[in-house]
């Protein structure tokens, strides 16, 4: 699984000593061709991390031979610095890997803001990492790129002599300054960069760009995909596209279970929207509604605070109008109480919110969590 | 003090019984003229609580000779019967006060959404109410109108004759489906509606919409000024607009004081703008990042996150030029890291965040408050 699924990668995943627990904090992913075809999605933040600089420039050549990736260390905020770190990381992967170019690596980091990365550990732990590099190693580079993360993240999809795999880690921004979603995809199809590229986009409107955990958008998001080739197969377009969907969605899906302090995952559908535009806008503001992600928490189905968010939106809805259900029991109708809130179960970990807007036909799906106790603790510094 | 504090009003305060715990649930504020001029904002929230949705219509006329609040429920959601029971309530006010329109009665209401008034106990204390109205009826109209707030809230200012004075309940949208700000601000200055809207309108723009506790945008929020002319002094448009403001700015800071569950107020401001909207929107943007918000409440001086909070704005500025100083501390220096963040000292309870985007000479402040284990217990269903 994870990013050795497909034909022609290697990875590993060691302890460089980045993380002063000893945890697994370096991963290496090298694409073995014949082709190195490659597309990123990258956070939408203006304040960007080091790595997501270099590598944003490095995908401009449509050509990817290895990532470098680190936990321990988002290397944001560490101004001119902080980018040669992650210039000299690229060189040394290039250096250590034979026949590479620096300007073909890309390097992804996460952990806390603000704090150089220890180049005297993660300089070495790239030449280890080279020397580990396995066509199983994809399990052990998915652990090595975890922070708060309780579980590493992994999943693969295709059909007919090609493959689409990944691994992920993080969940929005959710951990003590440790930012970040990380993503790596690779596949054996035999795709030039525009097809992934297109691919992606499409795959991470849907899926990751959907999943809404705080509301708190990371310095550092990077999703990659990267093609080998080495099927020797050119895939239907729409099968392609529709695989990498699947594995990301599987992905965003993790991410979301596994947010810090959760205790419900909540997947609130917009239908009835006049826009797809209209049913995301409607769907975040339901999802960063703090009181009603603490009452969702508290296993009430509290629907008043679904309307207050749809309130605030520009979306076209006639108030008089709204419908919303929790858990399938249609609580509210035209805007007002509908069927009784004492039927609606919520004593499950997945709750499902529908808001028809009864303005159109669109409709979206965004993910999000509760607002716990644990969340606070988990992310103030008494906890660290 | 409060809303008796200028002459030409009376006021009372009273349990109902809409309250099931027997506190005081109605307040009653009138205007014994000789003016009847007045001016109101209300949410913006497109799902307006039946009390809004009246009110603003009776603001229409620029005439009011009384209002009645209510805590004990927001009458939002409510459909048409709750709009039918606002009427009922202003037609009722009108009968027992001699002389007085029902359509110059505002109404407001505060508490959960989503459940309809007991009408058979508001109407009989809004006669009530009416047999204790009195010129120190202030206090008592002030406390009748808290919901989860620990203490009442009221605010005066003036000059050479004439007063204004006020009282208000709430904070943003911060208790358990108890929404809402409520303010009622009484002047005895000589001034037409039109003078009292331009203050107003003045006065909230840099106070009341610059409060953001938790981004919660009520179904409720009314603020109202009403002017009795009874002081026969026609002030001087500058200082009554200032007099309107610094009432404002002071209930503004009460409501901060008192958030649910808040350990820190925080006071961010928001310099070097290249427009005061980049300023409101970069200091909005800091105030609702729930990362921040847990950091501060560990107090960690955490400026990682407020970078990654001016990251997802549209504002004017260059990542590299940000500047952030955390209690006079400048932590964060053209975008990296700047003085020793041990120096910061976190011990009390006000924190002050100065963001300086290097773009211009334009500035705002928004304050906000930390989020805590006690919000997310007091609005989870487990409090209730």
């Amino acid at each position: 699984m994870s990013v050795t699924a497909a034909q022609g990668f290697t990875a590993a995943g060691i302890a460089a000593g980045i993380k002063e627990n000893g945890n697994p904090d370096l991963a290496l992913v090298v694409n073995n061709g014949p082709r190195l075809a490659a597309a990123g999605v990258f956070t939408a933040n203006r304040v960007k991390a080091a790595p997501v600089v270099w590598s944003e420039q490095v995908l401009k050549g449509g050509q990817v031979s290895a990532v470098v990736l680190n936990s321990g260390g988002a290397n944001a905020c560490t101004g001119p610095l902080g980018f040669q770190d992650t210039h000299a990381t690229a060189e040394k992967a290039a250096e250590v890997l034979a026949g590479h170019n620096a300007g073909e690596v890309a390097v992804a980091s996460t952990g806390l803001i603000g704090l150089r990365l220890p180049m005297d550990k993660l300089l070495p732990g790239i030449a280890q990492a080279a020397a580990e590099l396995s066509g199983h190693g994809g399990e052990k580079a998915a652990i090595a790129i975890k922070t708060t993360d309780s579980v590493h993240k992994t999943a693969v999809a295709g059909q007919d002599g090609w493959t689409v795999g990944g691994m992920a880690k993080g969940a929005g921004m959710l951990a003590p300054g440790l930012a970040t979603m990380l993503v790596v995809l690779t596949t054996d199809a035999d795709l030039p960069a525009a097809d992934l590229d297109t691919a992606l986009r499409a795959a991470t409107r849907t899926t990751f760009d959907r999943v809404d955990s705080d509301g708190c958008m990371s310095t550092n998001d990077t999703v990659l995909l990267l093609a080998s080739g080495a099927s020797g197969v050119v895939p239907d377009g729409a099968a392609f596209a529709e695989a990498v969907r699947t594995v990301c969605a599987d992905l965003a899906r993790q991410l979301i279970g596994d947010a810090e302090g959760a205790s419900k995952d909540i997947r609130i559908e917009v239908i009835g929207a006049a826009s797809e535009d209209d049913a995301v806008e409607v769907g975040r503001s339901i999802a960063r509604n703090n009181l009603l992600k603490c009452a969702l928490h508290g296993e009430d189905p509290n629907w008043g605070r679904v309307l207050s968010a749809i309130g605030t939106t520009s979306a076209v809805f006639d108030p008089g109008q709204l419908n919303v259900a929790i858990n399938d029991v249609w609580v509210c109708k035209n805007g007002s109480v509908g069927e009784d809130r004492e039927l609606v179960d919520m004593r499950y970990r997945e709750v499902r919110i529908t808001a028809d807007l009864s303005a159109g036909t669109e409709s979206a799906v965004i993910w999000s969590n509760d607002l716990t106790a644990d969340y606070v603790h988990e992310n103030s510094a008494y906890s660290s």
